[in-house]
């Protein structure tokens, strides 16, 4: 059998002893980073990016075990089979395409024997021409007015992405637009969104590959009778993206456009989709969302042909590898210092854990140990002032910082104790990861101690332009992507979110039940449930 | 010697040894919730909410070895000696008063043999005129428009708990108050609250125990400038919140009013303080406010007074050192089920990784393991569509789930599947916790295998009042300070944050005299940062 998990390589062994020699005191970060051309040794250059991983708990030796598994496991091979269309995602016999998805060559790209990129860009043609129809007044609503509040509803990956980059992208959004997200099922999230926008100049963007997730058809069915109330006509304040034949897709439904999706392309990967796509041009204009497109496929394709010490992606892939399966965390934090990255983590929250977090290998058999890793984080200097206590001095995890050269704003320039706030900002990202590795001996002041050796990754953007948002996200995912390899995973099903969904399914019925016959009781229902269900109905006296 | 950390105790051995138990398969989750009465014999109804801890990996002779602990540790005296003034803050002196930030007795309260609540009332009788006068007209800006925007400036403690606690409460914010902060250093914050404004109508709220934290003077600058340039008076548009004394306590600094903060409340626990009560009561009123506060003072008796085992913060932080220490999981998560709590997380997160990521312990000896675990969280349902994958298959984590019976909003009742949002919401929320627990067994397809035995509890509030939202608070302050104990450190400093600012103060000194002379070399600079400050100054090319 061909090895298709690190753990059956024998190189599983040879890092296992390395991590055991990587923990002794002449291995301690204080000592790596001393030595001479650590910098230039151990950080890479490409795709407009710089990664740094000077301050990573490695040596040489551990990287070349490290850059060994590339050809050891196929990982660029396989890599370059999921972009050429092959049925990666096993389980669900599907193939995994979402970097056809900012593709812009004429070559085609066959799955199932079929082309799919003219209707990738017949696609992204509807979102140019959409988008521009409703920034220049041609489409309004059904009183006449233009659009101005853009509501998208959706969940989960129909969400987070765009979430993300608009986020990143809001001092750029110069299309009088305001975006807003109903992903919760929770009425909180729809009463608020309904008391911060206009009815009349409202589009709601129903985002659903089905279109039958229970969240979104929810709030889709709250939003219809909120405009009925208010005499507006549904099908012109609506347009849905979802799969072609889907209810959404349905001409009845009445919508004023259908975009696509496709299943080659998941929820989690979708955002340079039509899933980003129509809310971010509608916000930003379609030709910022095309940069966008233009870096991500920059960085898919030095993900594809960089060799493995060269490779942005893949050399942050296997160091979370090494440092979750052979040192032994448990958890990562991405720290932008970059407030409009503050909905980065939130997204690669799901991206990664979603993807990684798995029982079960690509062959079906279980794993050793379940894979993955909790991923968090907040921006900082905030971060600094929240939970860094923790990363210094309680449990260590390893850090993602990001920093960036040029903000967008530059028009704040007073100084305090003589430095802007970009260089504060920046003289705190090189204070944290310095002060992480290196620690400071107090054996007088036990609460004065820190161990140091704590592991970070310095990762650097140029701008924050729709360009390099665009590698950013490439680079997450395809860190994700290669980590899946390593592990020997299927990164893109999840049927970890089955179980709930059915269990969910018994007890809503039994809850529509009761509101159909308040003589309903809950029989067959779990009695920790169904103690709950009598409270919510309010059958108990508390 | 007293014993004063759990490992100290011979119950830490008998812990070990039933964590060894609860890991075998009769133990499993799926098998404790069936026992008869489960439900009822695992869960506490008190002061306002439930928590139901009947899906935590404990039997009762787990929860009495647990309950044991309150008595060999004097776990609720010393809560006691905690509110009655103690030095317990040790490392700085200082006694731990946040509780008295909330007591609305006539009762003397001594520190250092002073009185310290009429110097609360005062500022507590300062906020509620303060914010009245606002709210009616009587104090505008410097062009004699009433204010309409409310920026705070303040960082971590002074920012966390006061953007969880607005955000609960958003939809009681009647008072024609738009609240924004600027927290983190980074100009795109600034710059973004500068777009959201207007200046003329907008008061800024200054809040820094030293008035010298790094951000907030670099922030208060920008703000200052950004006034002037508009020819307003900054001295009619800002308050601050201060120590006596303090350089923001300076007549000459000028402001419109300065409210004292106290060394005795630290900055994460300070929410109920000036910190949270300027701002809250300028966005909600000061009876919310203040309604706010005898929700945390409820909740503030109850931690005091209940017995072990009807003592809510002091059962779940038992559960979490259960989890922790003796069943080896590193993280939990906080998932309410209820939009308005989506700021309760990063609260949490810091008010415990600060508190209790600690090395040493509270008599200066290093711990044998660094304590704390880390806190995470998204509310659900968006949590399920993100990282719920991972929680049920891959690396497992222990969850408080939160719940609420009666929503903010009321007038969107349209059933789907014939049920409305809010009983969606439930079923989900009943769901999760009951999969993650069972599990389901599928040898024949491992990717659709479930192990179970995932742990959470539920916690219950009747709606999202100002008091609910007190309770909820001081439920998670009471149980971090219960942690702390179990643990024996001091969970009131924070002496991990000090190296990275040092480390900063160098660097920045370094950019200001870079900005001063170009020749400037960063001699003395470790290689590394010394990179990345010419790669700033534009000296590489790259």
């Amino acid at each position: 059998m061909t090895p298709y998990r690190l753990d059956q390589l024998d190189l599983d062994r040879q890092l296992r002893n390395q991590a055991v020699l990587m923990r002794q005191p002449e291995a301690h970060l204080r000592r790596l980073i001393e030595t001479s051309g650590r910098l230039e040794q151990f950080s890479v250059r490409a795709a407009g990016m710089l990664l740094d991983y000077s301050r990573q708990r490695l040596d040489e030796q551990t990287r070349a075990l490290l850059f060994a598994i590339e050809e050891r496991l196929s990982l660029r091979e396989r890599f370059g089979r999921m972009c050429a269309g092959a049925m990666l995602n096993k389980t669900e016999q599907r193939a995994v395409l979402h970097t056809a998805a900012r593709a812009f060559s004429d070559d085609p790209l066959r799955v199932d024997d079929q082309d799919v990129m003219p209707e990738i860009r017949r696609v992204r043609d509807q979102i140019k021409t959409f988008s521009k129809r409703v920034h220049n007044g041609e489409i309004t609503g059904s009183t006449g007015k233009p659009f101005q509040h853009v509501v998208v509803i959706g969940i989960g990956g129909s969400y987070l992405g765009t979430e993300f980059v608009s986020t990143a992208l809001a001092a750029y959004a110069d299309k009088k637009i305001s975006l807003h997200f109903l992903a919760n099922v929770d009425i909180h999230n729809f009463g608020a969104v309904a008391a911060a926008i206009d009815p009349e100049t409202t589009l709601w963007v129903v985002i659903s590959k089905s279109y039958t997730t229970a969240e979104t058809a929810a709030n889709a069915n709250q939003a219809e009778h909120f405009m009925r109330a208010r005499g507006l006509d549904p099908m012109r304040h609506t347009v849905t993206v979802t799969s072609k034949g889907s209810p959404g897709d349905d001409p009845e439904h009445g919508a004023l456009q259908t975009f696509h999706m496709f299943d080659f392309i998941g929820g989690r990967y979708s955002v340079t989709s039509a899933v980003g796509g129509v809310p971010l041009s509608l916000l930003l204009g379609y030709e910022r969302f095309e940069a966008f497109l233009k870096g991500a496929r920059e960085m898919d394709l030095h993900a594809l042909n960089a060799p493995v010490d060269q490779n942005l992606p893949l050399i942050a892939a296997l160091i979370s590898v090494w440092n979750t399966t052979y040192l032994g965390y448990q958890q990562q934090a991405i720290i932008p210092y970059a407030s409009p990255l503050a909905k980065l983590a939130p997204h690669i929250q799901q991206l990664n854990m979603e993807s990684n977090g798995k029982g079960a290998d690509i062959q079906g058999q279980l794993l050793p140990q379940p894979a993955g890793t909790v991923i968090f984080g907040e921006p900082g200097t905030n971060a600094q002032h929240s939970f860094f206590q923790l990363a210094h001095q309680g449990r260590p995890f390893p850090i993602d910082f990001i920093g960036v050269r040029t903000p967008q704003y530059n028009q704040y320039t007073a100084r305090s104790k003589g430095v802007t706030n970009h260089q504060e900002l920046w003289a705190n990202l090189l204070a944290q990861a310095r002060a992480l590795a290196i620690g400071q001996e107090n054996s007088a002041d036990r609460a004065r101690h820190f161990d140091g050796n704590r592991p970070s990754s310095t990762l650097v953007l140029e701008d924050l332009g729709p360009e390099n948002i665009g590698r950013l996200l490439s680079f997450y995912e395809a860190r994700t992507v290669y980590e899946g390899f390593i592990w020997g995973i299927n990164s893109f099903d999840q049927f970890g979110v089955e179980l709930g969904k059915k269990v969910a399914d018994t007890l809503r019925d039994h809850m529509a039940r009761k509101n159909d016959d308040p003589e309903h009781a809950f029989n067959g229902v779990d009695t920790i449930s169904k103690a709950y269900l009598e409270m919510l109905f309010g059958e108990v006296n508390d």
